[in-house]
C-alpha cells in the first residue's frame, strides 16, 4: 500500500481477484495509484470498515467494489463513505448472474452504487469509470482517457480494414488460431 | 421494548411495517415477546448495530429481518450475530421481486439467512419459523404450535365440507362478497 | 439553460420527466446547476449530439441519462463523451424492467455507464452519485453531502423512536392515512 | 467491397464474425452481393455512420446487424437509415442472452428492428429474411427462395424416412458419430 | 377486403385488435392498402391457411401477425408463405410477456419471423417495418417514410424546446393534465 | 359428491375455486361427472390422501389439481395415484407466476404431472384435456369433443366475418362496450 | 411402423431423438406399440399433417411431441387432432429453456398440451403419462404401471439402505466411479 | 444411525449426496450427531414419512432437506413435522436453478421452510443454520459457533495480508495452481 491512493479496490472473495488482472493493468499504464483489499461484508465486516477508513485517510477518491451472489459488499461500502462507489457484479453459476446484479444495482434512495457490466468486462469498465470520475478535476488524466478512447476506436477500424483485406473466412480462421 | 424479548424483528423501511401486522398478532396470541425496530443497513448502519446489541442483551433467541430491493439488511444482521436470522423478502415493483429474494437467500458460505416466502405470507412464516426455533428447547411452546397447526388443518377441512354443502357457485359468491 | 452547468440531464422521452421532479429538487436545494433535455438516441440522434456538445461547452462535469425499454441512450451518450455518464433505467410494463436495466448496464469494455436503481429512486440516486462525483474535487459540496447523509440517517432513527412510542398498529394507521 | 451491394452486414465485435460463416454461404450460393463490416456503436460511432452511408450509396436494400450484451448497434443503425434493419442477438454468458435480445427487440415506436433468433441460427434467419425482403420486388430471387424452402422440407422428410428404415438406436448412433 | 392489398395483417384473437388501431391509421394516412383478419393457428388452422392464400392472391407483399402466450401464429404463417412475416408479441399477464416474445422470435433455422417490440408500440413498429420493406422497391413510399421519420424527430426537438421554455414542473403538470 | 365420478378436481386453497367456474360448466354441459375438493398438500395432507382414496373408489379416471406458489399439490397427488394427474398453475403476484409453473411441471422421472396453461385458461384446458383422456376409451365423448372443437373454430371464423363487415374501429368499439 | 400403434411420437428435429432412447425402452419393456417420426411444424407442415393422419388411422390413442426453442410443434399437433397431446420441451442453450417451455405450456383456451418436465426426464415422464392415459381403459396396463411405480419406490429405499450400510463418503465415491 | 440425533438430513435423490460431503464434516468436527437418508417425496412418500417419524423419535431438533427441480421434499417434510425444516435447493441444468429455489421458498402461510443458498454453499449454510438453531438452548455449542465464525473472519484477513505481501499477480498465480 502506498502513502496516497487514488482508487481503493475491494473484493469480497479471493476468487474475484482473477477478474481484476486486466483492469488493474490500465491503472499501472496510466500511472494512477490504487490499493487492493480482500474484505467480506458478511465474514469480516470489522476489517472491511478498517479498510474503508484507511483508504479515506490515504485520500482515495473513489471505491471499486467487486462481489458476487448476495453481493452486499458494494452497498455496505457505500453506506460507510460519502465517496463514489462503483460496483462490479461477479458472474454466478446459478440464476444466470441476476443475483449479483440485483444485489448491487437496486440500492435504496440516498445510497447509490454505480453499477457496471457483469464480470471481467465490468472490472475494466469500473476502472475506466473511476478514471473518468477522477478526471473531472484533472485535465491531464482526461487527456489520457481521450487518447485511450481514441486508440480503442482505431483498433475497431483497423480490425474492419483487416477484414476487408482478408475476407471473412481467413479472418475467422486467424481469430480461432489465436484462442 | 420489554426487559426480555424472545424475538427481535427489524425492518429496513417503515413501509415494510404493514406486512407485519398479521404476523405479530400470532406472537401476541401465543404470549411470545418481541421487539420491533426500523433500522436500515445502508442508511443507519450504526443504529442497526446498536439495535442488534440491545436485542442480544435482552436475550433474544432469533432475529426476523424484513427488507426489499437490494435487501442487504438480513445478511448484515447475520454477519453481526451468531443467533439464527430469518429473512423476509418484500415484494418489489420491478424485477417481479427477484431482487429482494436473491439479495437475501444467496448468502456466502458460513453466514446463512433462513429465507422464507416473499411478502405478507412470508412475515407470517417467519414468525412460525421463529416459534419453531424457540420451541426446540421449549416443550410448552411446541405444544402450542401443534395446536396452531392442527387448527390450520381443520380450517381447510371445514372449508371443504362447506364447499360440499353449498356447491361451487354459492361458495365462490360468498367468497367474493367477503372481499 | 445557464452559462455554466454542473450536471447535464437527458431523458429519452417526455414521459420520463415525471421521474425527475423529486431528484431535481435536491440539486436546487444544494445549489448545484444543471441542464435538462429531451433527446432520443433513436429518434433525434443529431439533436442528441448537439445537446451533448452544448453541455460540454458549458463545462458540465457529469451526465445523467434516463431511458426505458431498449434503452440505448445512456450508452450512446457515453460513446460521445469522456465525462462520467450515469444511467437510470425506467420501469417498463413488460419484462419486469429487465429490458431497460440490461440495455444500460451491460456496456462493452471501455465505455462504462454508471447504472443505478430502476425508476424514481434511481433518479434520486443518480443525482446523489453525480454530487458525489463532483465533490471529489469540491470539499464544500462533500460537506453538504455528509450533512444530507446524516439527516437521512436521523430520519430513520426518528421513525424508529416514533414506532417505539406509538406501537405498530398506530404507526401503520398513521402511515396509511398519509397516502 | 463491391460496386453494388444488396445487403450490408455489420457486426459490433470481431468475435461475432464466427456466427456469420454459415449464413454468408447462403448469399454466395444464391449470388446475392453483400458488404461486411466491423463497427461498434459505442467504440467507433463515427466509423459506423460512415459504413452506413457507404452501404446506402452502394444501393444496399437491407441491413443485417449482429450484436451482443447492451446491443445498441442494430437500433443505432435503424436510427440512421430508412432501410429495413434486421437485428441478430448474440448469445451471452450472463443473463442467459436476455440482455442482447431485449436491447435489440424493445425499440421505441417509430424505429423498428426486425429481430430474429439468438445466435448462429439467427444469423441464418437474418439472411433468409433479408432475401425475403429483397425478393418482394424480385420474382427471380423469390423462386430461388421457394426452391430453398422446398429443399429444407425435403431434408426433414428424408431424415424421417431414414429413421423409419434404420430405427431409433442406429439413427442416434449415426448422429453421434457425425459430431 | 380490397382487390389488391400491400399488407396482410392477421391477429390470433379478437382481443388483439385493440393494439392495431393506432398502427393502422399510419397505413390509411400513407395510402397503403391492407387486409385484416382474425385467424387462430390453434383454433382455426384451416381458415388461417385460406386467409394466407387469399392474401397472396391479392399480391400482398408482407404479413404482420399479432399473437400472445404460446404465440405460434406468426411462425405458422411464416411456414406457409415465402413472403416476409413480421411478428408482434402481445403483452401477457403472466411471465411478464416472455412467453409471447420467445414463441415468436426463437424460430428454427430457415423460417424467420421479424419480431418487433411487445404490445401497441410493436404494432406501430410492425407497420413501419412493413412500409420499409415495401419501399425497398418503391421510391415514392420511401420518401413518405423519410418525411414521417423527420416529423418524428421534429416532435422530440419541439418537446425539448417546450421544456426549455416552461421548465420541468410546468411541463410535467401539463403532461399529467393530458392523461 | 356422486356415486361415480369421472374426474376428481382438487384445489389447494379456497381462493383457487374462482378459476374453476368457467371450466366446470363445460363438464356440466357435456354431462361428465366430477367431484371437487379443497385439500392442501402442506396444511391437510392426511385429508388430501383421504380425498384421493375416495376419488379412486368412485372410479375417477383422471385428477385435475389446481395450486399456486410452491405448488406441491399436483405432484403429491401424482405420487399417491397411478391415474393421470393434470396440474393447473395459479397466477402469482410475485415472480410473474414462474413459481407455480416450475413447482408443477418440473417433476422427477417417473411421476409426471400433465401441466397446462397458467390461470383460468389453464382450468378450461385441464377440463378439455381430462375429457380427451377419458374419451380415449369413449367414442361418444370423443364425438362431443369434436363438436366442441368445431364450434370453437366456427366462432373464430364468425368473428372474422363480423370484422370484415364492421371494420376495425366499430369492432373494437363493440368489444370495449361489452367489457 | 406397425399395423396398430398405441402411441405416436413426433420430434421436431433429428437432434431431439437422443432424448428418447431411454423413454422408448420403457415402451418396449411393457409391450406397448408406438410409431416415431421426425416432422417439423415450420419446415414440413404438410408432411406433419400426413404423420398425424396416419397415426390416427392406426388407432393411436395419444401423441407425444418433442420440440425446442419456439416449440410450436406440440400445439400444432394438438390443433390437428382431438387425441390427448403430451409436449416435451427440449433444453435450450439460450434463455435457460424458458423458450421451449413457454411455447408448449401456454396454449390458448380449448387446445391443451399436457406439458411435462424439460429434457430427457421429460421424455420418460411423457411415456409414463401416455401409459397412464392408455391405462384409463386398460386394467392390465394399469397393473404394469403399478408394478413399475412400486419398483421405482423400492430402488429409492434400497439406495437409502446402502447409504446406511456404507456411509456418505463411500457412497459418494461409488457414485463418482460409476459416472 | 445413532440412538440420538441432533439433525436429520434427508436428500431427494442419491445424486444430491455429493453436495453434503463438505457440510457434514463441520458436524463431525463440532461433535454434533446427525442421521442421513435418501427419501423422495414423489417416489417413496411412505418411506419418507417413516424417516421423519424415526428422526423425531430419536429427538432430532431440526431437519435439513436437500432437493432439486420441482423440489417438494422440504415442504412435505415441513408439513409432517413441527420441527424447523431447512431447505437446500439443488442447482439445476434448466431454468438456472429458479425451479428448485421457488419450489422450496414459496411455501404457503403456516408451513415455513428456512431456505438457504443454492447448491454446495447452501448445504454448508444449512448446517451452520441448524447449529445456530440448536445452540439457542445450548451455550456450549454457541461458543463453538462463535469460534468458527471468528476463524472464518481471520481467514479472510489472512488472505488480504497475503495479497498485500505478494501482490495481485503472484496471488492469482498461486490461486490458479491450487485448482
Amino acid at each position: 500500500m502506498e502513502n496516497k491512493v487514488d482508487i481503493s479496490i475491494i473484493v469480497g472473495s479471493r476468487s474475484d481477484l482473477v477478474l481484476l488482472v486486466k483492469a488493474v493493468k490500465i491503472l499501472t499504464e496510466l500511472g494512477v495509484s490504487y490499493s487492493l483489499n480482500i474484505a467480506s461484508a458478511h465474514r469480516s465486516s470489522f476489517y472491511l470498515r478498517r479498510c474503508i477508513r484507511i483508504a479515506e485517510s490515504l485520500a482515495a477518491k473513489v471505491f471499486i467494489v467487486v462481489a458476487g451472489m448476495a453481493a452486499a459488499l458494494p452497498g455496505v461500502v457505500a453506506s460507510e463513505t460519502i465517496l463514489p462507489v462503483i460496483g462490479v457484479p461477479v458472474s454466478s453459476k446459478n440464476f444466470s448472474s441476476l443475483d449479483s446484479l440485483f444485489s448491487i444495482v437496486q440500492m435504496p434512495e440516498g445510497v447509490p452504487v454505480a453499477t457496471v457490466t457483469v464480470g471481467e468486462s465490468g472490472a475494466v469498465n469500473a476502472v475506466i469509470l473511476a478514471l473518468q470520475i477522477i478526471s473531472v478535476g484533472n485535465e491531464d488524466l482526461r487527456d489520457k482517457l481521450k487518447t485511450h478512447r481514441a486508440k480503442m476506436s482505431e483498433i475497431v477500424v483497423e480490425e474492419d480494414l483487416k477484414l476487408q483485406r482478408n475476407g471473412l473466412e481467413k479472418f475467422v480462421e486467424d481469430l480461432k488460431s489465436k484462442c
